[in-house]
């Protein structure tokens, strides 16, 4: 059994999802793991990891609508407004979302289905440099 | 160390949840891991996972019908439409649930609590076949 | 390759956020795992696990109204009311968060960001015993 670790850094351009699919298996096929566990875990709390149809775009803004309606930008909602309208609703969003996501590794590939990708949502209007961890484990 | 895979297919009928806690159990029975981690993966967006009490049926119908509210079956919310009225909402009730979870295994067994079961979260309103891949390390 | 698990108890007083990093990292350094990946997985359905902002405790109470908004305590919406009004908000604020959440460990630490810490999210009006355990893979 071996183990391997890295650090991405996913560049967002204000609110919405960035698809990482393709890094994470470029990542995935340096390691050498038939089979196993794969890791992915995001060391912030205003932008967040989720798994989402990578087919329709429309989906993808669909679903950062849904979470603009959900935790809306207003300063009378929150307590936390230092860091700008959009920051509290960047928390609850990430807390609505994952943090983290484990797949299975099968034939040296994560065992998405067809129509699944891998996203950082991004909650924050401005760009930020987000940093995403990797670990696979297996053989 | 060691580790198995293999993939359940679960038969849904309509929203709802639809337990599979003996099913993994059974598997993972079959996998001689005494100490480790399961994961259970979902491969889909338009169905997710959850973790919730096994004890009174009310409880599992009145999650499903809290994200019939969340995310309404409404046309005019979104661009996304030409699956139905349904797949829109059903990947939203996706991206808030769960697509992955990873139990500890202690003594041969997952260690659920009392009331804790495992479950497919059927989001689209006819049935489907779902694809649920597991993975347990350990020895 | 090596493992360990335990399980850690966590007081609660009532809805809100309870910060469980140090107490992890305690039991974390204990291991001797250098490298590898930490699950943390609570024995519940009425309470949750979170990865959020450990620094302006007013993200933590307004995480908190915001779902005491989105999942109301209200008998009229739902059917299992039987354990008190606040019973099945709580299945459905577990419901939204994280059951489980896995970490990897670089340099014999979580890899968490600047900004992380982790918490269990109590749901209940009462004060609580919970359950959390805790697996770490590595070497």
């Amino acid at each position: 059994m071996i183990q391997q670790n890295t650090r991405i850094d996913v560049a967002t351009r204000g609110k919405g999802l960035y698809e990482i699919t393709n890094k994470v298996e470029r990542w995935l096929d340096s390691c050498g793991i038939k089979a196993g566990l794969l890791t992915v875990f995001i060391q912030h709390t205003s932008a967040s990891l989720t798994i989402q149809e990578n087919a329709d775009r429309d989906v993808i803004a669909d679903l950062n609508d849904f979470f603009g309606r959900i935790a809306p930008e207003d300063n009378r909602l929150y307590r936390h407004t230092i860091e700008g309208p959009d920051d509290m609703p960047a928390h609850i969003r990430s807390a609505l979302t994952a943090t983290q996501l484990s797949i299975p590794i099968v034939d040296s590939r994560m065992v998405l289905g067809t129509w699944q990708g891998l996203y950082v949502f991004e909650h924050r209007a401005l760009a930020h440099q987000r940093h995403v961890v990797l670990h696979a484990i297996g053989e």
